[in-house]
């Protein structure tokens, strides 16, 4: 792990602050571009995971193509660099100027969550006098009947349209004369650590793109989305998600002829190589017994573990103490749920240690707030630290 | 309520932003200042709420004080104008920055959280050349064979002292040389509906300042912290929170001599004046038969509900449609999570209608965050509304 190994450096920067082992993001970049030239597969980096414009200019260079959740992602990502030709932007609720805007920058693809959507893209295309590419986002669930649905939750969920929608509104879908259906993309989860429901996954999207093309609905690429999960349990035993499974998982099921495959990842890119670099303030026991560790961060810099009960492990990256004792690690904000673990083992913590908060390299300073007026974290990158 | 009153005017903003009704704010800084006086109470705006300039404007007017969780709420409460010497800082992680200026703006008392700070604010007022004022913030929870607990929780929270730790350390606390203990603080939760709740804090107060006399410390203010819940579920029925029945159920149960007696309110005071304006981008049904309702605010605007699975009653605000449908209403964000509500009843709703988030004053803005790079929402004040 990066910190410990330059934790005394560590000590001249402002805590708490997000340190990036970059090269540990390069590797991972290897790895995903190796594994996924080998079947010609195309991945998008999902920029809502983090989009620092140190790691984004990092990702440029490695080609990838860019996943936008918003018009100002979309903005972000044509400023750091990136082709708009490689640019898909989802969402299911897509302001009238953030798709102007997307129209305007003639993107790769806009993936369209609903019949309402595609309509008013239709339109606004039309206004613009342009003809717009866009993708159809399906929420992957169909018929029991037909397949095997383990994840059936997700028929409900906001994302998507729903396959029945799409058949039923078909000619209607066709018939409108200012986009241009070229892709379908389907998303089904996030942090998936089985990769057997990725075959499930595939053979899902089989029948999908099978009935819409009977249907005449044609399409040049197929995203199968992300979820690839990552180890936050023990993150040194694996540092670099295994892409090589997955992609060897969708060549063994997916069955789309000649189409282009298209990934978009977030966290399995960008988690493992950041963390969360806080310094211990206070240490007290409550009257229960507990003993606390009062740490410079909280769930301002890091809301996952508030947000959803979310794990990352935590290491004391100072401490020389051989003796371990069980803490509970809480943060600075005036809130009960601010707490980032219950029951963390760590050598003998003392005021004015370092901790590490591990894997925050996703969805920890893009969700940051600015809650109590807490200032932003700052970053630390692990090639300029002398 | 405000916004269907002003509905079509609302028109002219873009949304979302959060909408104050002033007048209502001044009549519940009328009704906490009318009732507070008639015992004497001192009342403190726990700016971590809310912290817009407007509506800090306002409450300054009535004279209250500030209840600060960061050195940066400190800092925009001076800012604001308010007398440092109506200014408490409490919050379990302060950095020495945040403790040096607090000292050095000779505010009216730090709240102290844990015996080290304690010793911490020692040391840095010795450097500084003053003796600090401070608060003993006591985990209210006490040795339920003395007294009636119901709140046995509290005693495992990372808030506060726990009264076994003051107790043990009594001596040593005393001894500190750069630090005048003037009050003792306690705080017994958030979103409280039930009053004798209050009762049973009062009994617990009694027994604490009593004991903690014994031992050589005096104060002259008793912080009794905040708590007072609003009503989310039906906010019509009670715009301004029942402060006159706090303040009855204290005097009648507190018995803490001539010792001044402090308050801290945020959410009583801000919630019920604000709310989220937000319109309808689309409409769309699930496969399961689920009406969404996708609008254009989303958690990175009001968290509560995703955070908290926090309840705010939902209104179609322009819609004069009689029938009625029920709907799940979601928002812009990448995230299964950032779902407002679900089986809200609204007017039959469509594309481009306008709904009100109610009781969204507190904890919605100050929460606010940019994940999916959403710009922050604006504010619109009743009182500049022509």
């Amino acid at each position: 792990m990066l910190s410990r190994q330059i934790a005394q450096k560590l000590r001249g920067y402002e805590t708490p602050f997000y340190l990036y082992d970059t090269a540990l993001l390069r590797q991972t970049l290897e790895s995903v571009v190796y594994e996924s030239k080998k079947y010609g597969y195309k991945v998008h980096y999902a920029i809502k995971a983090n989009y620092d414009d140190h790691l984004l200019a990092i990702i440029r260079e490695y080609g990838l193509g860019i996943d936008c959740a918003s018009g100002n992602e979309l903005r972000k990502a044509i400023e750091a660099g990136f082709d708009p030709k490689g640019i898909v932007y989802a969402g299911v609720g897509k302001r009238d100027k953030e798709l102007r805007y997307a129209i305007e920058q003639d993107i790769l693809a806009i993936n369209c969550e609903s019949i309402e959507e595609l309509e008013l893209v239709d339109a606004l295309a039309g206004e613009a006098g342009r003809v717009a590419d866009v993708a159809l986002r399906i929420n992957p669930d169909i018929d029991p009947k037909t397949n095997h649905c383990i994840d059936t939750g997700q028929a409900d969920s906001k994302f998507g349209i729903s396959y029945e929608e799409v058949l039923e509104h078909a000619k209607e879908i066709r018939a409108l004369k200012y986009i241009n259906i070229i892709g379908l993309h389907l998303h089904i989860g996030s942090q998936i650590r089985e990769l057997h429901v990725f075959e499930n996954m595939c053979n899902k999207v089989n029948v999908i793109v099978e009935n819409l093309e009977k249907l005449g609905c044609s399409f040049r690429f197929v995203d199968v989305g992300g979820g690839l999960g990552v180890n936050y349990d023990v993150p040194e035993n694996e540092p670099i998600p295994n892409f090589a499974s997955l992609f060897s998982i969708v060549h063994n099921h997916l069955s789309v002829g000649d189409r282009e495959v298209h990934f978009e990842f977030g966290r399995s890119i960008v988690a493992e190589c950041g963390e969360l670099i806080t310094k211990v303030l206070f240490n007290k026991t409550t009257a229960t017994g507990r003993k606390l560790v009062i740490v410079d961060a909280s769930m301002t810099e890091l809301i996952r573990p508030a947000l959803y009960g979310s794990y990352h492990n935590i290491e004391n990256i100072t401490s020389e103490d051989e003796a371990r004792d069980k803490y509970t690690i809480v943060g600075t904000a005036c809130e009960s749920t601010d707490v980032f673990d219950e029951n963390v083992t760590l050598r003998k913590t003392r005021r004015g240690d370092l901790l590490t908060i591990k894997s925050a390299g996703a969805y920890g300073m893009s969700m940051a707030s600015r809650y109590n007026l807490h200032d932003l974290p700052g970053a630390v990158y692990s090639d300029e630290i002398q």
